[in-house]
């Protein structure tokens, strides 16, 4: 890996990133069409482009209960244990994210408020082939379904040897109500819109490939959708008295995700910085996925020394990882410095895998350094808040030339009307 | 006024939206282009775009203090009075919409949990000439401040006669940290990868034209955007015990926004579906913005007569819209029954312009149908979360197995590694 030591000031301009998000305009024309086409002719597009795309011929879409069901019978018994364990923390941490509404009736005459409700129904995208992971569907279907989602449905590409069990299973363990087979942008505009099939969604949710993305960048408005997910990042702070080993195992961990990955380390220590590119060196010779995790490694990845433990945490705040490790000998002592990443490891023991699966916190995380204002997917995703106001005769007439005199100022004179078409009658009363 | 006699499921598909975003591609290339100027050459970009499109020849962005206090000193005491009012009403609803993280140490050996940071920097951008509204800006500057924003900036076109001094003012009262007299995509552009004079935000809030709309989508990653604010609505639940003058008044005040606002009313009285026909005629003869108000009612606007209480609600739950009043005998009794709308307005004296001003929830609200999945801008709009976990090494051990086994079903071998690059260790120990 590269090691770079320099000033602080000169690290924080090299990890700053200033990238534009350039759209393919021949993507966005060829989605726009399949939209179109999914509103204007339904469950016959989809059999349509499911054909072109995925060379099936499609008589339902909707996969068989007992599909399921099976999946899950016939799953590996330590798979079924593991997925047990993982739902169980899941739930549990999940269970402290929700909100409650308030009342507030502090002022005479005054009752105002806001409640929260669950989105009705969700989508979840799942993507084809590898990229299809069972803990995912358990990180984005749970806290749904804790939200109190009435129905969570998913889609994804029909596959030539079906769809992976262990993701049925997971589906079926997180309690999703319907599996549709179709993918790509048309189950994109299927869920925003829906079919005579599958049922229109409030939200959408997953990853996919760029016609994926594209559409639901296009479909945002119809339908909420979630951030686009980049490739996976680690940023590991550590002193003198982390282990070499450890830290290289943990930044190969999601160097092995996607050849755009970005593994970092930023140190105090020289003598790490050396232990663990050595040990990055000779892990990588003996891991199966070691093309793709030698790429990130020595195109994105970089191990930065720094003179003071202040400055490590300053220079990953700007980094803004999707992972954060503490590996230093009181980690806890620390929280208080750290103001971007979307999820933190404290310590020897809390590896990156460790969240990636059973411990609880979600995995589905802001990448690309968006967690400088984005959070971990949570419970808070599927909910949403109306407020609510009741005032009295008396309560609005204290505060109508307060309203009339900013409509007026705002060039809005039926706001004002509306206002005094209530002291009209007032004063009549008053006669 | 339309109106409209049909049973409730014609009513619910009459409703229903299925609006395709169709984007200009040539904004979209023309704004990227902008965008790329922007980030590569900065201000002399943003002087180039302001003397292209605003005519404007700028040698300094920021608008000096003296401006703001003058604006401020000189405003009238009665326009100062209302907007301290609503900065105070405003700022004692939205403090009840903070949160606060959570700590969870109910397992042996492990501590996990979730802490809430404010954003760092925030932008507004405020539209130019009578689109500028004062209540707008305490409206998002101050649930900034509440959520701890430490700096907030504000964009807005030049003005030939200069930037509204009620604006300004405004501004000054929210806490506002600075304005920068530059709009257009080029604004938005500076507020996402920062220039000389403009620093990058994490945030972009506020409505403008199709150049800041497309601006706003293309920067979406680099930094956080608000929702896309579509035409006002109201929706009006009544029954024989309303006021049809009041009713009529409260549908022009959201019809005089916008020619393409939509003013509906659902009711169980036909008499009164036909009285506030009457009225709106007659009020509309009479108001300043009669042109915009009668294309709004004309064009968008209808009122649906239904058999029941309860299909009132189902039938607005469908329209989802942006402000629902429910002027019904006793309101706070159906207020179950609401499941799609921003703001709700309980009773006679909950005119709909009470909440564009003074009463505290926020106006900033979800439009065109989008109730169905937003909610009103929030403090929570301002903060963002980050999961943190820490295990001793016998709590590890525990979930070892679990996380190894769905790392191999996953095919992520790096991961089952990094985990066990822990026990190995623990077993020399232990040796």
């Amino acid at each position: 890996m590269k090691i770079i030591e320099s000033d602080l000031n000169s690290l924080k301009r090299l990890v700053q990133r200033k990238t534009q998000q350039l759209t393919d305009l021949k993507v966005e024309d060829a989605v726009r069409r399949i939209i179109t086409d999914v509103i204007d002719n339904g469950d016959a597009a989809l059999k349509k482009y499911e054909a072109q795309f995925d060379k099936v011929d499609l008589t339902e879409f909707r996969l068989p209960q007992a599909t399921i069901d099976a999946a899950y019978d016939q799953l590996d018994q330590k798979v079924k244990d593991a997925l047990q364990l993982a739902k169980r923390n899941i739930t549990s941490f999940h269970e402290k994210e929700r909100a409650t509404g308030f009342v507030d009736a502090e002022q005479p005459g005054v009752l105002r408020g806001q409640k929260l409700l669950p989105l009705q129904r969700v989508g979840l995208y799942v993507p084809g082939g590898t990229a299809a992971y069972p803990s995912t569907l358990l990180m984005s279907a749970l806290p749904a379904k804790i939200a109190g989602v009435q129905e969570v449905v998913m889609v994804t590409p029909p596959q030539p040897d079906g769809i992976n069990p262990a993701v049925l299973a997971a589906a079926k363990l997180a309690g999703v109500d319907a599996i549709y087979q179709v993918g790509g942008a048309q189950a994109i505009a299927a869920l925003a819109y829906g079919t005579e099939s599958i049922p229109a969604v409030d939200k959408i949710i997953g990853p996919g490939n760029v016609f994926v993305a594209t559409a639901k960048k296009q479909v945002f408005g119809q339908v909420a959708i979630d951030m686009v997910a980049g490739p996976s990042e680690i940023g590991i702070i550590a002193d003198e008295t982390a282990d070499p080993r450890q830290l290289a195992a943990d930044l190969l961990s999601q160097a092995e995700h996607d050849r755009r990955a970005r593994p970092i380390l930023i140190t105090t220590s020289a003598k790490l910085a050396r232990a663990v590119d050595a040990n990055v060196t000779s892990q990588l010779k003996v891991l199966p996925r070691t093309a793709i995790a030698t790429e990130a490694v020595n195109e994105k990845g970089f191990i930065a020394v720094v003179p003071q433990t202040q400055d490590m945490f300053e220079l990953m705040n700007t980094v803004a990882p999707e992972h954060l490790e503490v590996q230093l000998a009181e980690p806890t002592q620390y929280l208080n410095l750290i103001r971007n990443a979307g999820s933190v490891f404290l310590g020897k023991y809390a590896s990156e895998p460790l969240g990636d699966y059973v411990a609880g916190p979600n995995h589905i995380l802001p990448t690309s350094g968006t967690a400088r204002f984005s959070s971990p997917l949570g419970v808070y995703d599927f909910v949403k808040r109306t407020s609510f106001i009741q005032y009295t005769q008396a309560a609005l007439k204290k505060e109508a030339t307060a309203i009339t005199t900013l409509a007026r100022v705002e060039g809005l004179e039926g706001h004002a009307r509306a206002i005094e078409a209530r002291f009209d009658q007032y004063y009549d009363t008053e006669d």
